[in-house]
């Protein structure tokens, strides 16, 4: 929490991650005179964020009467992935008060999808999860124009190209919206609740059905000067890899990725090659990334292989990456996360191997804590930043 | 210039860019009442920061006095290379006020080299360029502690490793010192008043004996959490390459930097291949990458191929870096920067054809303008900084 930031902004940040706290404690934690303190914080009770909780446990004396964040606020947290939606309504505290979640293709379009999660935020609201929302934060599986709030020729949403996701939902619900890419969420997730707490410099390496990374650099969301920062899926592996889905020769995702991932296994199925997925694909027609995680968990060599090759691919990029922007953590997420211990050791290997001894010396390299939670952890917390930023 | 500067900052660096201003002028541009710009002045007045400087000129009614850096100020600025020391010495505004350039291997070790770099400094006031010293900014060819104003693992400056660098100087000249690797200088310099003047976001790739890159986020130089950011010239360019220096394959920096490309020219000299560089090679007993951007301004085939294959290199190693962190320029510089525009073109061609649309759509890739004096423009904005700081 920077001293360069509002006020009003640090003392909801405060009553946000803590919970309730007396006002000798946020005058002193904020380090400003009490009556500063006492006057932010009546403006901040007019305007419905922060309200009276009681008294505190006594410790010898006369006991002090709390504040916290108003009980009312309501945040909604959306993240759509290429295949689902997750939605959830948190309170101030970011505590889940509703949580919903289905199959939805993204490819269906903007109008159909924005319009399953109006109806399951209205369902929440029928539910009793809130009277009235506060903010909105979106996470969408493709690159964002964050100061416009919309998505920007998104490779696989079609239909989505500009399309005003944050005016609409500010529409239908009557507050302010903030959207931004599913990678980001997923680090501002992690960074808030999950293993890069209080972590400045980190990156988040999302391995799903395509490959993203989202930089925190210096506390903050790092998201470049176009808003497509991150876009790591398409740096090249292998000079004379695959052709990817993008048109170009030996992208990581064309080698490494959900999609990639398959497509291999369904080979050694085949082939004969892995016992384990072969079994798999007579059983239900078709294997998945999901199936060599468990075939490597029972001990198939060849479903070993394909995590290692895997992770020395990705582990080559990072390696490179590390040596750019020499972070002080490597977070891995997204469903491949579950390939785990197997997929981390190859990628420490790699990335120990090659970049700089002072900046590995002591770069923790490490599975995300929050996994399929941490895109709604990280709506979450945007919309409260924008919600908190209306107070001024 | 961010508002969440301290007001001192603000005012000695308005009247470091722009020169003499009347008042008026500083209230206005500063965005604080009179009487608090006037209070501010003096105090920095009485340190020795800044002085009258006489009557603007006259816009019709009372003619305002206008206020400057004091004249007095001095900063030297030094940029240490593989075998190479510069040294200026600059005025408040960075005008040069006398400069030195002279022979010197790093490898001769910290102890001979500073003193070099002493006795230079020594003759610069014998030579009346100045009373006293205010700050010295020194750039290194490895890398920096910037906090703790050391090299660390230097890998061409043997015996560097923690040497403390700007603690001696500060010792010998009584005065601040900062000390930073020489990239980053570089890269401030060329911001400061270069191509990437005002620009935030851009990479700053030193292509000499080695290669490096500065890297400006949100218009300030970032350094990684252990200070080693931008160490590009180890990223793995070619799976199956060459054995570099670092005991890793492929190494860009084994494939194209001063070093390498002297190796090919010289092959290419001693197998008939290239006309230029055989004549270049029979009448000096040796060749360079100096000789190959000749040969390439000549016309010779072999020449343009070499620079085109390491601008290819490069540009696919900088296609990954425009992906990961979408910058809004690229600024070519170092020694090997003299092979132009070729070395341009092709570099512009990977990285236009591999990163995204939305990254590369207004994505410049510059020379450097400043050239050689990159380096030590950057030390003396470097040195003036560490100055206005003290003045708080």
């Amino acid at each position: 929490m920077r001293k360069a930031h509002p006020l009003h902004l640090r003392l909801l940040w405060l009553l946000r991650d803590e919970g309730p706290l007396s006002r000798a404690e946020l005058a002193d934690r904020l380090q400003i005179p009490r009556p500063r303190l006492l006057a932010e914080l009546e403006r901040l009770v007019a305007l419905g964020y922060v309200a009276e909780a009681g008294l505190a446990k006594s410790r010898g004396g006369r006991r002090s009467t709390l504040v916290e964040l108003d009980p009312r606020l309501r945040f909604a947290a959306v993240d759509m992935g290429a295949s689902s939606i997750d939605v959830e309504v948190v309170n101030g505290r970011l505590e889940p008060v509703a949580a919903y979640a289905e199959q939805a293709d993204i490819r269906s379009g903007p109008k159909a999808t924005l319009h399953r999660v109006n109806e399951l935020l209205h369902k929440a609201r029928a539910d009793g999860a809130y009277e009235r929302l506060d903010a909105i934060g979106v996470g969408v599986p493709g690159p964002v124009s964050f100061r416009d709030g919309v998505p920007v020729s998104p490779p696989i949403m079609p239909g989505w190209d500009r399309f005003p996701v944050r005016e609409l939902l500010t529409r239908e619900h009557g507050c302010p919206a903030v959207v931004d890419n599913d990678v980001n969420i997923m680090a501002i997730g992690e960074r808030h609740g999950g293993v890069a707490h209080s972590v400045d410099d980190f990156l988040f390496v999302k391995i799903g059905t395509g490959i993203g990374c989202g930089i925190f650099l210096g506390g903050e969301v790092y998201r470049g000067s176009d808003g497509c920062a991150g876009d790591i899926g398409h740096i090249q592996a292998e000079p004379h890899g695959p052709v990817c889905s993008c048109g170009n020769v030996g992208c990581l995702e064309a080698l490494f990725s959900g999609a990639a991932l398959a497509k291999d296994a369904t080979a050694a199925a085949r082939s004969g090659t892995s016992p384990a997925l072969a079994e798999r694909l007579a059983a239900r027609g078709r294997v998945t990334a999901l199936d060599v995680a468990e075939g490597a968990g029972e001990g198939d060599v060849t479903c070993i292989q394909l995590i290692r090759e895997g992770g020395r691919r990705l582990g080559g990029v990072l390696a490179g990456l590390v040596s750019f922007a020499n972070p002080s953590m490597i977070v891995i997420g997204g469903g491949l996360a579950q390939l785990g211990h197997i997929l981390l050791a190859e990628i420490r290997s790699v990335v120990y191997r090659r970049s700089l001894p002072l900046a590995t010396g002591n770069l923790p390299v490490v599975l995300s804590e929050l996994g399929p939670r941490a895109g709604v952890a990280g709506a979450a917390v945007l919309a409260s930043d924008v919600a908190f930023l209306e107070a001024s």
